[in-house]
């Protein structure tokens, strides 16, 4: 187990909460996750993976601006509601210095199950939410997480061969 | 059948092809790949569509580059050898005026059958060449094609309702 990550309840607890409250939950996952890998970004003094995480943090930005649209038009006027708990495995900001690629190779473990479970998360949703707009902006965002994943696995791969990694990214060791 | 794309060989075909030719099959599908995205993203004027089409024609530069860097260790000195044939559809430059959103929605869509059968073409690669390390880099180029087919049908679900992409999106109609 890893700071940056809480396990979070497991999937089928989203019934035990209202749409609201999965939607609050959903941008607060955003949140920790964009926050995530803007702390990690500023950790990390591989360049093109910097830009990559840096990329995925915008994304996560970009999905909790689309969240808070939906839930505005979904509760008009009403304050966001985060509720305590949360589906699923949430990312924290990472507050430490990182020791060598196995810290690097660790979290983005960490971050490849998030991204995983959260696109679970966004598939269940869809079949919560009442319109086929809804359901289709669920789908995307499942979607989304889902190319986070794959992009996460595919430098998590390459991370585990470090020598390599430099040679074929053109970065010092 | 849209004119950027040629359906090419059937995946099965690749065991009548060396190593050699399959690694330039591969660079060439990867040139073709990025010109379609940047010639795409030109006649794109959705900012937030723009920007991500933009973002994956950077991606296969990253991707033909560190294929020319493998093909240059496996075969020092040699100039990369193109072959006429590929396996797999190939995308080709948007030369065309795209006229609404219906004309976008086809691109993406044949896009998406790229990035799904150059991400098999990868896998079926690993299995071809000889080195861990060279296995590596086949699984971190299948990911990251998984990774753009699911970003291109995120994107590609939402533009089915446009009315929704522009107020999700903050862009006009």
């Amino acid at each position: 187990m890893v700071p940056e990550l809480d396990e979070g309840l497991p999937l089928e607890r989203i019934k035990d909460f209202s749409l609201e409250e999965l939607l609050g939950m959903a941008i607060k996952a955003e949140i920790g996750a964009r926050k995530f890998y803007e702390s990690l970004a500023e950790r990390i003094d591989i360049e093109a993976l910097k830009e990559k995480i840096q990329w995925l943090a915008g994304e996560e930005g970009k999905h909790e601006a689309l969240l808070r649209r939906m839930y505005g038009t979904m509760f008009p006027g009403k304050e966001v509601v985060f509720p305590k708990e949360h589906i699923g495995p949430e990312l924290r900001p990472v507050a430490r210095e990182l020791h060598g690629v196995q810290d690097i190779i660790d979290l983005i473990r960490w971050a490849m199950k998030a991204e995983e479970i959260a696109a679970h998360f966004y598939e269940e949703l869809e079949k919560i939410v009442d319109t086929e707009e809804k359901k289709r902006l669920m789908r995307y965002l499942s979607d989304m997480e889902k190319g986070h994943y794959y992009t996460l696995r595919a430098e998590y791969e390459l991370l585990l061969d470090w020598e390599m990694y430099g040679q074929m990214m053109h970065v010092g060791p």
